[in-house]
């Protein structure tokens, strides 16, 4: 850890080899990356993370959900105003390098950037600092629910009950924090304003040969957690006609769920990607079982839709398998606009410059719509081959890393430097 | 583990006292028991039953599966024969405390009693020594196959292949029998009769009143695994129709499983106990699951018939949802009858001294059905309340314990004073 990391005129190649540094904590033999929120790996990124600051001249906080806070000052004395820039370092099981890593990378290396344009007079900034975000536990692998890190700072959800947030083997986020060290106690700066890169992890972007996306909103998500109470018992000699197969009624369940979806004419995407079953033993009926279900639709009206058919199957499935089945938890992330004055200046920019953007809607969450409920926020995507995400296989390519940077740059630099007289919050 | 246990002579209370005894080694809080093969709570009881062997008498052996045996000398000098009695020990996750242990506790104080008549001269016996036998890893549930003890004992499992089996963590049961102290080099005698006392796991005898079941022959078994693989993607952006969902495909093959025994005629139960699902995430796409189905039928022919209706349903579900679905493995347990002769040794008994029993078919497996393919063995079975097995809430009265005790001994009787020249392996 004692490597000693120089960074260079080059931004591209600074770029390029802080993405590969970073694909190393966690690395898996797919070529991908385990590193759950607050797990060893996550340290080690985080560690990597924090030296990489110091050595470059930023002074770093950590807050008590483990926020990461790289703080640069550009020492304009304009205003007390922070510019923020980030995404996260925690991955999917097995899941990509890119995902969350582009984001913190480009922020770093930005900083420096704008730093520089400031300091030799190419650029002025109304804001005082940039500072470099690293949110916590952004995925929703390891604890739910996801944004976590972000919702925390934003205000929309208490530390307290962050920290309560259990994982599969009942260790708490706070626990896990204090374990890899990194539950702070520090403060950050008020941030006025936000901006995200990420890998787009769909194909518009890929198929349509544009360097970069330029997001306007998202797509709401509902999220919701189902337990199934059967009655556990032997599955030679127990009766058909009397078991409470609680796996059988949550297949039946996963089955509906993607019904609803799929034979449909709603806008809409439904999933369930974890199951817990007790005992989960070959030769005893499933006694309890968990679900964890996703609807995501541009249209609150047709998430609603789709709830209301969700508990209608729950009610026909809980009659034909005997099983008692109760929704325990819902999380319900709305439909986010991000702010239409931000947006103008970047796509000004864009077409000032000749870069060549897409206008696009996210369907995955990301910190960005967090923080747009507390300051004008961007989110911009950046190329993900084949829109393959959340797996060893997801890839972007040096050409569109060094191409998004340029274009996120750009945009950066034309906000950072927008008149104080402009900026409005919408 | 010092405890002194001074085998008195009223067994009744002998048999109750060991009973609730086991019951403390992985005792669970909702009074079940949670005692995987080969585990630490596993270690626990066979210490506890080795100490009490060695207190009243037995030599002990343990085998390189990890198979105790006490062995009680009857010191007849009659034959080299050696009558086997006994049972289980490890238990299903969260299973119940009379499943296995009842046999293995009733063999051990039958062992007593029958010495003291043979010594007491009231019976004569043709077999030269009683041997308690515990096989490990009955269960299949930590580890597969089932019935793993007896099949390596009996020659039906290469002891190498047995030792390579490994849990849902990937630890082989070698190194788990290692780790507590039980991989033995000891050659355990020759069986020449089995006899085996466990609860019904079924409601027929609960229902009838009738205190002790003689199982005439048992249902076959067809287990199988199955591997499906689809692709991990990000639950939100990924278009629905290009997903890869194995927890989908695993959920319709779950349901089809379910029908193959349910909408049809065939005497047949069918059930899947245990999914494995990678990475189990909530945002992530299932990109591999595995199941474990059992199909069981006192007919073969029906067993057929559901695996061809299994492999129909594999095909179409594999084209219904883009995932690959592979069957990994088949274990075919066959229909078993018991040995006629031996049968009618213990009806006869059980109609001279007025116990009334009733005769009955196996539908769960039992170490008993692996010993009858070297030597003629019997089953009995003692009422378990509700039918109720693998869970806490398994339960014998004490009443029908000692009922049951009482017949069993009886049985032993019967067959360890038969004539040689009656005994015949069929």
């Amino acid at each position: 850890m004692a490597e000693q990391f120089a960074t260079g005129r080059n931004r591209k190649e600074d770029i390029l080899r802080l993405i590969d540094r970073f694909a190393r904590f966690g690395a898996t033999l797919e070529g991908g990356i385990h590193r759950l929120a607050a797990s060893e790996a996550d340290k080690e990124a985080r560690d990597y993370l924090c030296q990489w600051l110091e050595q470059n001249g930023f002074a770093t906080l950590i807050d008590p959900v483990g926020n990461i806070f790289g703080i640069l000052e550009l020492k304009t004395a304009k205003s007390d105003r922070s510019f923020y820039c980030g995404s996260h370092l925690d991955s999917q099981p097995n899941g990509g390098r890119f995902d969350g890593t582009v984001g913190v990378v480009f922020a770093c290396v930005a900083a420096l950037a704008i730093k520089d344009l400031v300091q030799s007079g190419q650029i002025e900034s109304t804001f005082e600092r940039f500072v470099v975000a690293c949110w916590t536990s952004e995925e929703g692998a390891r604890f739910q629910p996801s944004l976590l890190g972000s919702s925390v700072f934003t205000g929309n959800l208490a530390v307290e009950d962050a920290w309560d947030c259990k994982d599969g083997d009942g260790v708490s986020l706070k626990d896990a924090l204090v374990e890899i060290g990194y539950c702070g106690s520090d403060t950050p700066p008020k941030a006025h304003r936000y901006l995200e890169v990420h890998i787009e992890q769909g194909t518009r972007l890929d198929v349509s040969g544009y360097p970069i996306g330029l997001v306007q909103s998202s797509w709401g998500a509902r999220k919701i957690e189902i337990s199934i109470t059967g009655k556990p018992d032997h599955t030679g000699p127990t009766p058909m006609d009397i078991r409470k197969d609680a796996l059988l009624a949550a297949s039946k369940l996963i089955v509906a769920v993607n019904d609803i979806s799929t034979t449909s004419d709603l806008e809409l995407h439904s999933s369930v990607g974890r199951i817990e079953v007790t005992p989960n033993s070959p030769n005893t009926v499933a006694g309890q079982t968990r679900l964890w279900i996703e609807f995501r639709s541009p249209n609150e009206e047709q998430m609603d839709t789709a709830e209301y058919r969700l508990n209608r199957a729950k009610t026909e499935i809980s009659l034909a398998t005997n099983c008692r089945i109760d929704r325990t938890r819902i999380e319900k992330r709305q439909v986010v606009s991000f702010n239409k004055d931000t947006l103008k200046v970047i796509a000004d920019r864009f077409e000032q410059s000749g870069t060549s953007f897409l206008n696009m809607t996210t369907i995955a969450g990301h910190d960005a719509l967090t923080m747009q409920s507390i300051c004008p926020s961007s989110l911009l995507f950046v190329p993900s081959k084949d829109g393959i995400s959340h797996a060893p296989e997801e890839y972007t390519s040096d050409e569109d890393l060094v191409a998004g940077f340029d274009a996120s740059l750009s945009a950066i630099t034309a906000l950072i430097s927008q008149p104080l007289a402009e900026v409005v919050h919408g």
